[in-house]
Formats: C-alpha cells, sequence, structure tokens
C-alpha cells in the first residue's frame, strides 16, 4: 500500500478539537457513551489513546471547501457535522444489528446498555445539525438542510436492509438502491458539504455529489469483497465473516441474480441453522462460480471511473482533484 | 372543565396536511412504524379514525405568530417540525422505559420491533429538521437550531431520568432540571418557534420561552399530581401508577426532602419489590403528609403565574395574550 493521501493525513489532528468541543455540549450521562463510541475514553471514562478511525467523512468535507477554492477550515462545522452523524449512525446500527463489537472493542450499548446508547445517538444527531447551523453566511442552513435529507436517505437504506432479511428475493437494483442510502447518501454528501457551506454555485455541489455517490458504491463494493475475500490478517475481521453472517451482500445478490444450480445451493446453505467451516468456503466458492465476484470488482472499477469523470466536468483546481482522487483510490483499495 | 381554547381546536386541521406530507417522504418501512406511532394507522397499516392527540405544541407554535403579528399559517413549518420532534422522543422513551402502551394502544416497538422503532424515531427527528428549513426567510436557520438545542436538553432531562433510577438521593432542584429538559426545553420551544421564523426582534422569541419553561414546570406537576392522585375515569391511566411505577415524580422528591419518618417509609416501600393496594394507598398519603401533595400544588399555582407575568412584560396582541393564558389554564387543568 503507498502513502495515505495527504488529505486523510492530519485530518484527525484538524477536526478533532472541535469534534470534542461539540461533544463536550452533552450532559454528563450522555457524553460518557457517546466519548467511549469515539474511542476517546475506556468503560470507566479514563481518556484512552488507541488508534482513532481515518476520518474520511470530514477529510472530504475540508477537500471540497478546497474545491471551491475557499480554505479546508472553513468547512470544520461540515467536517464535524458529517463525523457526528456516521458516530450516530454507527451507534444505533450497533444496537439495531446486535452487533457486539465496533473496532475491536465492545460496542457502547453492550456497557452502558441499550436506553443509553439509543439517547447518546439521538443527540449526536441533534448535535450535528446545532453545531452545523452555527456556521457562518448562508451556506449553513442549505448545508444543514442537504445533512437532514442525507440522513433521511441513509435511515431509508438501513431500513431496506433490514426488511431484506425478511424476504426471499432481492433485485440487484434494489441491493445497489440500499447500499445508495446506507453507504453512500452520507459519503455524497461528505464530498460537498464545504462547497455549500461556501456558497458556491449549484454546479459544484452537484458534481462532489456525484462523485460521492459513485465512491460510496465503489467503497461497499470493496468493503462486500472483503468480507467473503477479504485476508483476516488486513481486515482484522473473522475470515468469511460476512457469509457467516448470512450478509446479503453486493456480490451475493449479484450471484443469486443471475440464477442456476450455483445460486439454489447458495439459497440452500444460507437457510441453514449451521455452517461448518467447509459449508463457508463452498458458499465463497459458489459466488464466485455465479459470478459475483467478477461483477463486484468489474463494478467497483467502473463506479470509480464514473466518478473521477464526474470531476472532469467540474471547475476543481487540479491539486484537489488529485487528490479527490487519491482518496478514492486509497478507500478502494487500489492503490497497492 | 370549560370549552378548549380555540387554539387547540382546529390546529389538527390546520396542521395535518402538512405533518401527513411531511411523513409522507420516509422510505414505506419506516412510514409504516411513524404513521402507526403517531395513530394515523393500525398494526397493519389501514387508516384509523381513533382520536388524535390535542396537539398542544403545534397550537403553541401557531399562537407564536400570532404573537409576531404574523399569520399563524406562517408558522406551519415550525408547528409540524415541534410535533416531529416530540413523536420522534415519544417512540424512543417507551423503548428505553419499556413502556408498552401509549395513548391506549401498543406501543410501536412492541409491534414492529425495537429496531425499526429506533430508526423511524431517528427518521422524525431528521425530517423535523428538513422541514424547518425548508420554511422561507432567514428565521429557518434560527428556529432550526433553537430546536436542536431544545432536542439536546430534552435528551438531557430523559438521560437524568434514567440515572435518578440508579442511585439514592435525589435534590429537588435535580428534579426540577430534570423536567425543565424533558418537559418543558420543547414546549419552550414550541412558545417561541413562530416568532423566530417570522424574525421577530430577541425580546419577544425570549419572553414567550420563558412563558413556555415555567407552563413547561406546571404542566408536569399537574401531571405528576394526576399520575397519583388522579382520578383513573379522567386520566384514563390505573389508579396511584406513578406509584406502582416507583417514579420519583416530583410531589415525591419534595416529600422525600422534606425528610422525618414518612420520608424513610417511602424509601422503604418504595425499595420492596411488591407493593399490594394497601401498600399504594399508604405510600400516597405518606407523600401527601410529608407535604408532597400541597408543595406541588402551590408551586404549579405559583408557575402559571409566573409564566403569565412573562406575557405582560412582553409586546402582544392582547387577544393572543389571553389565548396562551387560556391555553396554560387548560393544560394544567385550571379551568374548571
Amino acid at each position: 500500500m503507498t502513502a495515505v493521501p495527504i488529505s486523510l493525513t492530519g485530518v484527525r489532528e484538524l477536526v478533532d478539537g472541535a469534534l470534542r468541543a461539540a461533544v463536550g455540549r452533552l450532559d454528563p450521562c450522555t457524553y460518557r457513551v457517546a466519548a467511549y463510541h469515539l474511542g476517546w475514553t475506556d468503560e470507566e471514562g479514563h481518556p484512552r489513546t488507541g488508534p482513532a478511525g481515518k476520518a474520511l467523512r470530514p477529510a472530504l468535507a475540508l477537500l471540497s471547501a478546497r474545491a471551491a477554492c475557499a480554505p479546508p477550515e472553513s468547512a470544520l462545522p461540515g467536517a464535524v457535522a458529517v463525523e457526528l452523524t456516521h458516530a450516530f449512525s454507527l451507534l444505533h446500527d450497533d444496537i439495531m444489528d446486535r452487533d457486539r463489537t465496533r473496532r475491536h472493542r465492545p460496542s457502547a450499548w453492550t456497557i452502558f446498555g441499550e436506553p443509553a446508547a439509543i439517547l447518546a445517538g439521538d443527540a449526536l444527531l441533534a448535535l450535528a445539525v446545532e453545531v452545523l447551523l452555527e456556521a457562518p453566511g448562508q451556506g449553513s442552513a442549505r448545508a444543514t438542510r442537504a445533512l437532514a435529507v442525507a440522513t433521511r436517505r441513509l435511515i431509508a437504506g438501513q431500513a431496506l436492509d433490514m426488511e431484506f432479511e425478511t424476504r426471499g428475493h432481492i433485485s440487484l437494483d434494489e441491493c445497489v438502491a440500499m447500499v445508495s442510502g446506507k453507504t453512500a447518501a452520507l459519503l455524497e454528501c461528505s464530498c460537498s458539504i464545504g462547497a455549500v457551506l461556501d456558497g458556491a454555485p449549484d454546479a459544484l455541489p452537484a458534481a462532489l455529489e456525484a462523485f460521492g455517490a459513485d465512491l460510496g458504491i465503489a467503497f461497499q463494493l470493496v468493503d462486500d469483497l472483503l468480507g467473503i475475500w477479504g485476508d483476516p490478517a488486513t481486515t482484522g475481521k473473522p475470515a468469511l465473516s460476512d457469509v457467516r453472517s448470512r450478509k446479503m451482500s453486493l456480490p451475493v445478490v449479484a450471484a443469486l441474480n443471475n440464477g442456476g444450480p450455483e445460486a439454489d445451493r447458495i439459497t440452500d446453505l444460507y437457510g441453514r441453522d449451521d455452517l461448518s467451516e467447509d459449508d463457508l468456503r463452498e458458499v465463497a466458492a459458489l459466488i464466485e462460480a455465479a459470478g459475483g465476484r467478477a461483477w463486484a470488482e468489474l463494478e467497483a472499477e467502473s463506479r470509480i471511473q464514473r466518478a473521477a469523470e464526474h470531476l472532469v466536468t467540474a471547475r476543481i483546481p487540479e491539486p484537489v482533484r488529485a487528490e479527490f482522487l487519491r482518496v478514492a483510490d486509497f478507500v478502494t483499495g487500489r492503490d497497492h
């Protein structure tokens, strides 16, 4: 893997102060849960210096200010707001999906209980709005409206994902629509929020959103590929983790929609209560044989290409465009 | 009981169209839960024509536009936003408090499951922001910021209320602070949001907020009194319901802080697993003997007086001031 893009190094330092100041407004009970979830404190509330997340969304927010020739700091409220919204969604998703670990630590609801975790998520969402509306200038109301719409789409994606668990057939279009909400909506908003805050003419935020939309799908495709064929040493997740949890991810849905005997066998195995390690490996092989892996790899590549094209038509300083593409390559693992 | 104030009759008709249009933006899965929770549909999603809530917050929002000499319709986005925020908080509170009924129906989480109910609450909160920011004029950003702060305070109140369940002593000030967040914050916002949307000078929203703050405490005091001494035929709740659930409501906390043998006996009985109907009646008598009932009645009266005084100093058309006071009398049961 080559070097981390410039925009991803140092973004934590730029954003962390404002993020901590925002979360510091919460009441002590809610703060405790939020600070743990954000990785700042341990279960007892003592400061902790573990590795922080890569702050992808804040990095994109700061870059999008530079796309509008504004100083990156002008997008700080936007960077904080998208990170708070991302944190809210993970906090609630862990409760809904009964996920007991998050970034190698027990998830917040397992430590503080569901009520406190629900409440902390609510607080982070409200705080995102509060912080963003404090940004100076007319752009802040527009940016907050865009964030609220992105949040509604994110929720719709999560709702669709949960609904998928209750039914038989899922079309590939439906699965892409789910990912467009659950993964891409907030990335679209992150990619454009700095330009919106700066009051840039509509064409620029629109191009940046379009970039974020395709980037989001590519990002999820790569994540889904790693969830099946990723090396546990690199991903930090157990091998075949998405097969283990019977996740209806994009490569699986693509394979099922290709039909044939492989699809029938996948459906059969996914329906069983207990799968041996051999069964898991068989499912992965079946998905590959049914074309799910090749489709996902090609589609990720094509989405990254399309994402790049959106930036060509937009009037963005060349170094900023190059940096957006470096981030895209980095998060989709194309830089090694 | 005398007639319902003019501002509370017909408010449903005024607000319902805009409220339904807003909720109609949600994805079908989330819509189903929200529409059930709002009383529009039954468990199967069929339209339902049961009694709707009294729409207190929307009524106050519309009145607050009239306080600024603006047409009530100008506060429609504010009325919708405070009602959505109220609905969000009830939806999540029911999950957190394990309340299985809401307005004589099974609460949403018992029908659709916790994940769907969490998600629907999130969606209503995001939708409140989206709708309010669509209001024309500069006031909408200020109003949305006020709503976000009110939501943070509401959450802090709920967090404090949950924390009360885990500890011994609660001071009366702490209990009032909890109610200021959990009950009063959104009422404050409702009382001022129409004036804020209209761009009224700060003094007017400030006076209306102060009115709402005292009204909110009075409202909760009356609710707490009914939770212990209310007639089930009028309240629709079982007799002594707050004693049954060991609620640390204002009259109870006042009684406990007065000390003496009654306080010790209340603490003893509240700590037991099973209380007979005789025990429940004894607790109610002890709260009264320790002065909890008299304090709450006097304090409610004094808060309503203070609320009224805030409106005297503000420049509000006389009929609107009178109507605010009628609503206050109505919701605190002083009009019979």
